[in-house]
């Protein structure tokens, strides 16, 4: 591509997320363009091609890694396929951004590690979306600031209103908790060495058998701990919200309160954002606008496949200690040379 | 009375407000009980005085000042006759506790500054129970911190969820903006010099021809401005919140936001206080503990004659100011010696 | 231009907003691109000119105006050429995006009103870039959606921690209180009918003999009432809230409290935001995208000349009140055939 | 005693905690007078006793519990002679009220409940104020509505600013979890099981081998799960916060925000409660209160022994836990006949 030509945008998987990424690279990122769109239901695939200006659609997956008019790759498709789709946009080494996870499994996520250790550039990018939001990234300066103190635990709320039926245990971790383990991995720039599940409860509104909600605690290499509360079927919206509590502070961020309303019969209060899409509307703005900019000089900007296989270690873990009821370690594999340590928020102690 | 023995007490009318004082005296103030309850509806009386242990009535309310078992009176009778059950107190010289209005115009009320003044003591306490209300006194501890440095602006907000249906812009201004008249003057230390009324488009809920919202601005004599919405029907429940803004910062009472509820449908908020003795029972409290306290010393502690005099005034000037849409000034009598004059919460400029 | 091509964009003055909207153009909005630069200034045109990939500096505006690179114009030059800039531009009949004031005089911005009427097009549209942030949007339609009821009154908030010495109240009215002024004719969908300008006693940081804060009270053709503190020496930070209240409820925003902390000493809060290109970020970034992709249809997506208009005729009562300290009426001309009349955010009384 | 006179009250232990009753007692407890101060330091003793007017020392405490100027006995000694000075009031048959813990060990704890059962008739209640403070209340009115649905988590916040140097992990479990223990009880309406401890990275501020901040995971008979975070040395201030998640809805209490100000430098929050005695001081006086109401009727009104043994038998549980690093159960001795079982907040599942 030239420097003033738009990046040519291949979009894998066009359900509501790929079909959100796609509207969101047409009307409002600049600098790109879809031309390709796949989907492994054909008529999916046409519909959204059809609001697509530019776009055609291509059935196969890896014909569209390798078309001629695509520099970079949007994948939003089943989890299961990503690690050969990644593998194959590695083949031709150019930018691509993987919606979570990278893979289904750690090994196969290790994988995509080395591979793109191999190619010897960045290439593979994790939409974790957060890392984007601007509280995230507040927070995250506030803890690199300092003023905080050295940050000793953190506390995590991820609510949703509702879920599919067969929303069960292993999808609350690698579906949700997963966006949490990587927060702490953003905010306090280590990795994470041990989680432990417990099973209060369940609502009655869950399946039988099923445990929602759940409480999760990981503790950091370096031996820091953080509460994660995943309950999935409340009914009542889609709350994110985590403290970070410091020796000499603490913050809160995800409050989601702008709004405020007196009603009728003496209530104050606002709404609460029903659905992600919503809450992280600017964070994935703001997050395919940066890897855009990235991809057009050959690279990304944001969480990478090491950041991806850490999360999916941990969620392996996780996924352990709901069946075991034990605190769970986390083992990683080495990192490759040239694959950075995640950035320190803080001098650990 | 001898040290020990408890400050006994006739309350002077016991509809809603004298039954409730009539209760806390019994039940939460130490040092004082009730020994004598009056009312001009008999039963009222008879019914208060049964849930009163060690209180008779006295159907006179004058023969009840003057009883040989009173020792201090609080008066929640009607406005028009407070004038002369106030000056019987003076008169015989036992402290009393004064519901607002102290008289129904400003000459009769300067009558018993005047009155009070030959006495020589100070025995009148008016009932502007906010200045015992915990937030106000740290408001006004702040603003005389000098932190807000010199305060330029105040925005009160007064609203109820309903009212009877007679209650007309007479009402208004004297049975509410005349709380924040009295607020005015004990946060921002000096007397309200004029008074204008701006009077919106009215609620659908008012009757024909009344004029509910208003908004009453009022100056101090040292050129300050307050703004004070008043709004007695809507529906909603009872709010009163007054922001101080001074030269170097601003500072919010009355927000009223204790247990924070996420509820389903996707709400986040609470409840607002419907009633204002639920608002204000503590500010209550502590004024009958404290005037108890006082007048067992034979003297008062809180707003006094001159307080009352000074907020009737303003009213009479708001009162003008609805009928004619101008800026009414305030004008004060002389402040008889020995009258203190408001403690300044701030050096003024 | 044809459908696949960006818009060419020229910019008239590049102070601190003209640069700030070319960066954004350059850099976050789709479909256009900057073309031009110009400012009275040649080294801040060269300077913009050379961090704006693919633009040229053309040091006559006019110039700028009709070239042939240019498909509409982005007017971000001191108030007092606006006049003729617009003119310029709709006797091109391209579509401008005019940074308020439309133009300096009632009178004057009239005669837009008048010139775009003649082209029969929506050509001009003023930069009240409120109407486009997420609060603003929502506050509109909680009250159409009437679950308020009607509004009768609103408070208004507008400090800023400082301005130049020589920002005295013409500039407050002009500057500030205008985009108060929009913002009630957005949120209630009527005309401003009348004035009315307090002074209550300046700040100490204000230069002798200006009146800062200032009290300003609105009356709308239907009798709804707003106040509006202006206050632009506070020392604080930017702070823009305002507070509707219905019949039936009452609803603030501009709260602008999102991470929360709690800190050594004892203090729970956050940071105010600081600056207005902050604080409305989001507003300025969406209403130049939702401009850019109405002007490739040739048409603009926001407030109008009307708007413009009407806002000249307010603040120029506005100044007038300052000086006589009365309640001023506000005169409007016709509005011309086709000129749309101000959306109803909820039926009025 | 009498129906008409005051009841006369020892206080054991007047400390901080004592001298705070019997100061509260005197000036602002109706129907209670202090006539008995007894401290094993004799200084300390006369000190409040000659700010307590009609107060006498007593040096020895058995003799003070046996005095005949005395009814009820408020016991703010030292946790270790708890249990003889609660045996002795026992004995003696009359009231008392025993700040935690109720004895230091649950055997001893267990003792009081069964003599207590002996003599048939609740004597014994337990300085829990929480239960008294109006947010607490409100949140368990709130649960038993069902209107947050079965409460299936809760979450806790224990802060304080500072502590003294040895303020080890056995007085963190003790101490300050001691009451969120029984906020648990009180608000869920059932026993505790379960305590695990979680040991994460220390602040730099405690002593080296301490243990702080610590995070304390509850489990109740029924299943639910409470997270509570103890940290004592946080420079900050004293945040007690509970939030309840239920099946419907979640609740907050603790929020700790009255008066909002804004300040230069860009800030807007307010001053977080410095020490318990101001956050707590209404629980205080309404639990004095009503325990004095109660116990000139011979009995209590508040937690009684079996709460105060529960208390302790999961606190023991919880040092246990600090120890071992694995989960502990608590066992709890059979309810005696005619001991309540706890109130439940709600139907459990």
């Amino acid at each position: 591509m030239t420097d003033d030509a738009d990046l040519r945008v291949a979009v894998l998987g066009v359900g509501m997320m790929g079909a959100y990424h796609a509207a969101t690279v047409t009307s409002r990122v600049k600098g790109a363009r879809v031309t390709v769109v796949n989907d492994f239901v054909a008529t999916t695939a046409d519909r959204v091609a059809a609001r697509t200006p530019g776009a055609r659609v291509v059935p196969d997956p890896f014909e569209a890694i390798r078309a001629d008019d695509v520099d970079a790759v949007i994948i939003a498709s089943p989890g299961k396929v990503h690690h050969e789709q990644v593998l194959a946009c590695l083949d031709r080494q150019i930018p691509v951004l993987c919606e979570k996870p990278l893979t289904t499994q750690a090994t196969t996520s290790y994988e995509v590690v080395q591979a793109e250790a191999e190619v010897g550039r960045s290439l593979v990018q994790v939409g974790f979306m957060r890392r984007f939001d601007p509280e995230y990234v507040q927070l995250r300066a506030l803890i690199a600031s300092g003023d905080l103190g050295n940050p000793l635990l953190m506390h995590c709320i991820h609510r949703n209103p509702t879920v599919p039926a067969h929303f069960d245990s292993q999808m609350m971790i690698e579906d949700s908790v997963v966006h949490e383990v990587d927060a702490i991995r953003f905010l306090l720039g280590e990795e994470v060495a041990a989680v432990t599940v417990i099973k209060p409860t369940a609502t009655a509104l869950a399946p039988e058998g099923f445990h929602d909600p759940m409480l999760v605690v990981l503790e950091t290499v370096s031996g820091r701990v953080v509460t994660d509360e995943i309950f999935v079927r409340t009914g009542v919206g889609y709350e994110v919200r985590t403290e970070v509590v410091g020796e000499n502070g603490s913050a809160t961020i995800g409050l989601d309160q702008s709004v405020l309303t007196k009603t009728v019969g003496g209530r104050w209060g606002g709404r609460i954002t029903a659905k992600f899409l919503e809450r992280f509307d600017t964070a994935y703005h703001v997050e395919l606008q940066r890897w855009v900019d990235a991809a057009r000089a050959g690279t990304i900007d944001g969480p990478g496949a090491w950041d991806g296989y850490a999360a999916s270690a941990v969620c392996a873990a996780g996924v352990r200690a709901v069946e075991s009821g034990r605190r769970e370690p986390v083992q990683l594999e080495p990192r490759p040379a040239g694959v950075p340590t995640p950035a320190l928020g803080v001098s650990s102690p």
